[in-house]
């Protein structure tokens, strides 16, 4: 995962042993010093072999490795790049060919996945690939203002990103809520809008660095003229209203705008972008403009006044005005301008990337500006339908084409999209749960951008995604681990099991519903609670919807069986839960558990005795009405398989068959 | 824990709620800042409280805090420093107050360790607390040479540090498998001698802000003139063999030894260190001096010739002329010298620290050299005792009192012994074991290091370490979060819990007799198996063992049932772990397990029995004289109690009465 574009597999085996030896064509690369020291590392890891030789050697220094990688040149971070490759796998050597060193990390992270168990030992079997990109740009955007995520944090999620041949890193570095970048020119913007917590310029340059090693590029974004609270926590002298800022708390779309009629402002800027360029080799500047409703301009005279006087007329004339001044600054820099879809006015150049995002949310068609960007010459990049941090099922993201199947573009305008982006906004999100926000499900979104649009089979999706999560843990991605340090905490260092198989069927509220309910979360809100021990695609949901499936198609007692283990689970597990020490937060729990548990018990009652009372079936109504409400900002994802249950009892009442 | 000087715990309770706020002296300092914002942080996740305020007042504006705060000065990473703090909690307020800022990082973690749960709430109790630490060095070093540990790794290990009041993070930073940090004026050190693997300049100092932030004072150490073998990779000129040089992968003691007849030694050694002097605020810097045998140094005739020249008898003469040599060095940074207890030579100036390390292991007294340094007039600090990588259990290192009981030594003397420092050598320890090898046992280290020497109560250490220990995950630490990782990893993704059941009863191999047994490991060998789940102390051997000794002391039902319980567990275990789909790795513990299910299958026969047959005493016999022997590096904790069981049932043969 993601699926090559050509595979064949044949019987036979290379068996991983001590001897295991890698050679590199003469001229190697540091991208593949790191590579092939890491897969050795990983390789080693997984099987528990010694192998002799820690690292590859040059290929003039050995005469028969055990793989043998030849590549041309060394690859360019920079889109529509030579990332193909070959992989070879006989049962006595395996041949890796590139015409970029961005081709052989691809490979050997296919090899990687290809590893295989068996009783007696590790191998690969035999195989030959040739593999490329659908897309030039795969790329993942993470959110660091909203919450700030350390150095570590960034690393681990590159290192996730190559797993699954992601090569774009977006680094939303600033919004309302924070400036997450030293600038050495205008320092009180880290130092009075961040709290303390940016990234020095040496940090960025480890995290640039370290994306290049992976193949990675990355693509810095600071949010302007919205989004800009932070900013102007700072330097409140270019704001377009006169008044107090200070970082926001909460999350939301909010007023403070960058005055674009303040020369001051764009001083500012100019600086900022200039160490910017300094920072990212990339080609690309995101400077965001997303979301500026422009009610402090219509608030400011003197912003009033210049757009009469520049014929401005609508403030997205005033904005286009503003992006047009920032393209000029980018350009001189060397960069090109890369923003949100709202930076699509009528004079903005072609050379800028639009960054498609607005859909049925947004009240507008899925991706529309994505298809209007193609057509108008804008290169441009789908992030509609790829927005992780609501929440919802892998499978919605992996079914989203970045081209739609039913378009009328050309082939010139199909290739203006360049790919696709997934996005996590952070504002529920901190570094102790941000991995089970983005794994496994970017892994699917990545198959999406590299492999064929045809390869779409659901079941084949979720059983290979099943297999690359768990192997993302060498990486050190957190997803599964720290579900159990939550469940720790929540019930202070009591036994979690009886949690733990509720988080299996219990999902995070989704698309925003979290704020709902009384509590407005603020950025250092708790987010160690049991919403946070959730996850989407909550894993025995799955199995109980097949049990579900087998039993409204056959009640026999196979299928009966199938379903009364998993209501006995439930209700055992119940039953732990309620002896373990009461807590303020288990106590939040409780009714939860508790309506699970009645529900259970009646429908185990109703199966074993095949038959259903009308008392029951309002208690079971009864209880699904409650089931129904959300909870503890979770929502239970079996609920509409136990409705489903009940519909069909509904139907018997009595004596059906089974 | 570490238990303070003055505990006063009385009825009543301050309740946690929303409106908790904090306020701090007028003149705050960046680390009441860090600490204050991390506090509540920690707070509101352990308690999901959503606290309105999420960072401290100054006390100015503020009228009527929960929690005030006040102290005098900023404290200085200095020895002697005033660390002791007051702190009083009623019923509706809760006040700290300190000499220094260090005092209040303190109190706040001793604060949060009161936290305490109810059904209804969460809250401190009503307490006073009167505290400061018995030494004023307490110290862990981390070996980043044997395998290196990246930032993230070193940060979360100082807020652990923090957390039990630890202050000094000795930093070995070069040894024979590598040179880590980042050399500006000799650059081929790191370039050459550290795999890529080093700490750039400013994440030196990102650490040392980091620690100091936390009240704690990094002290770094360049091992020379032994322990060289990455430097002369680096610099063969300044060796004392002509020979090449190349990063040594196998752990040991070896022969690359500085050349301390070569001016350019000095040279070099003089660059680096102003360039260290720079990068560390502290008083000291350790030049390690350990484990020199000088075997190069007789085979040189040049050093032969220079060692007659200059009237150096011996090699120890000779060090000590390298060694004043430093001292000069370090002198002219306005640095002293410290190093490990070789550096105590006759010439060596009393401005020396003297790191006591030597004990039974080498044929010494343990510690023998405190005494003798203090003796002498030297400071010291003791690390013989406090060896935390030889995987022995908590409580040998808890009972070491780094002023030995039995001493001649006069209060002024005493006075000279400042502290002690547990060590983390790390040739079987990477960064996803390395929690697990630290931690919880450092925390029982800490309380030796602050409380008073008449805290010493095993039972009490070992409850109040299970607190600490999860706590700990709090600040990231992995210790219990990665052994399901490892776990999954080598069941290749089943069910980890038959697994999990067996690391409770099996430890790591002690004293460096892992690499017995026809493996040895180099810095690259595979750390994923199943010895890096198990950990010291491991936690059923000690339930077992008290079921042991109850059964032993009286045969009752409930006694034999207790004992039962635990071989049913180990029996039923072992079948799901047999029916695991088996891979290499499953293949080597599977002998191990089968015959633990073996004996515990023959002791329940007898347990429910009643009686013990010959045939059945000859099996036990056979079965634990397997289970004695090492296996996949680990040793089974629970064999002794088999053993005391095996020899009761000899005793009584048949009939004992249940």
């Amino acid at each position: 995962m993601p699926w090559p574009q050509e595979v064949n597999i044949r019987d036979g085996r290379f068996v991983i042993n001590s001897n295991f030896t890698i050679s590199v064509t003469k001229n190697s690369s540091k991208r593949i010093k790191v590579a092939t020291t890491k897969f050795l590392r990983r390789l080693s890891g997984r099987t528990g072999v010694f192998i002799d030789n820690g690292f590859a050697f040059n290929s003039s220094k050995i005469k028969n490795p055990s793989l043998a990688i030849t590549f041309n040149r060394i690859g360019k971070l920079e889109i529509y790049e030579d990332e193909s490759y070959e992989l070879k796998v006989s049962d006595t050597k395996i041949y890796i060919h590139a015409n970029t060193d961005l081709g052989v990390i691809h490979a050997l992270e296919t090899l990687l996945q290809l590893m295989t168990t068996s009783h007696d030992s590790y191998y690969f079997p035999k195989v030959t690939i040739n593999d490329k990109p659908r897309f030039t740009w795969r790329g993942l955007m993470i959110d660091v203002a909203r919450h700030f995520q350390p150095v570590d944090v960034l690393k681990r999620n590159l290192d996730a990103m190559a797993a699954v041949k992601l090569n774009v890193f977006h680094w939303h570095l600033t919004d309302d809520q924070g400036f997450r970048i030293e600038s050495k020119s205008y320092p009180k913007l880290h130092e009075l809008g961040s709290d303390g917590l940016y990234y020095t310029q040496s940090q960025i340059k480890e995290v640039v660095e370290y994306a290049s090693d992976r193949g990675i590029l990355v693509v810095p974004e600071i949010d302007v003229p919205g989004h800009a609270t932070a900013i102007l926590t700072a330097y409140p002298e270019i704001a377009s209203k006169d008044t107090i800022y200070s970082i926001e708390r909460f999350s939301g779309i909010f007023n403070p705008t960058l005055d674009p009629t303040n020369s001051k402002t764009y001083e500012i800027l100019d600086s900022l972008f200039g160490e910017l360029a300094n920072l990212f080799p990339g080609k690309y500047i995101h400077i965001g403009g997303d979301e500026n409703e422009g009610k402090h301009w219509d608030e400011n005279l003197k912003i009033q006044k210049f757009k009469k006087k520049n014929n401005l007329i609508t403030n997205h004339d005033l904005q286009t005005y503003f992006n047009l001044k920032l393209e000029k600054i980018l350009a001189k820099y060397g960069k090109s301008i890369m923003g949100w879809e709202e930076i699509m006015t009528n004079n903005m150049t072609t050379t800028a990337l639009i960054h498609s995002w607005k859909g049925v949310n947004e009240n507008v068609a899925a991706g529309e500006s994505l298809i209007k960007a193609a057509k108008k010459g804008y290169n441009t990049v789908l992030s509609n339908g790829y927005y992780i941090d609501l929440m919802q099922p892998v499978s919605k993201h992996y079914l989203v084409n970045p081209i739609p199947v039913n378009n009328n573009l050309t082939l010139k305008e199909k290739q203006r999209i360049l790919g696709g982006e997934a996005t996590m906004w952070t504002e529920l999100v901190t570094s102790l749960n941000i991995d089970s926000r983005l794994w496994p499900r970017t892994a699917a979104i990545a198959e999406r951008f590299w492999s064929d649009e045809k390869i779409t089979n659901l079941e084949s999706m979720y059983k290979r995604l099943e297999y690359v999560s768990f192997r993302l843990e060498e990486l050190g991605i957190t997803h599964l681990r720290n579900r159990n340090v939550i469940l720790r905490n929540i019930t202070n260092n009591q036994q979690t099991e009886s949690l733990d198989v509720l988080t299996k069927i219990c999902e995070p509220l989704k698309i925003y519903t979290r704020n709902a309910g009384g509590i407005e979360y603020k950025t250092y809100s708790p987010f160690t609670l049991f919403a946070d021990a959730c996850t989407v695609d909550a894993s025995d949901s799955f199995k109980f919807n097949k049990s579900i499936n087998h039993f409204l198609n056959d009640q026999n007692s196979k299928n009966t069986e199938e379903l009364i283990r998993f209501f006995d689970k439930w209700i055992t597990n119940y039953t732990k839960f309620k002896n373990l020490n009461r807590n303020p937060i288990l106590t939040t729990i409780l009714p939860l558990y508790k309506n699970i548990a009645s529900v259970s018990k009646i429908y185990k009652n109703v199966l074993l005795h095949k038959k259903v009372t009308k008392k029951q079936l309002k208690e079971i109504n009864n209880l699904l009405l409650e089931l129904k409400k959300p909870i503890v900002d979770v929502e239970l994802a079996i609920y509409e398989d136990l409705n489903k249950l009940f519909i069909f009892f509904n139907k018997k009442r009595t004596n059906f068959k089974i």
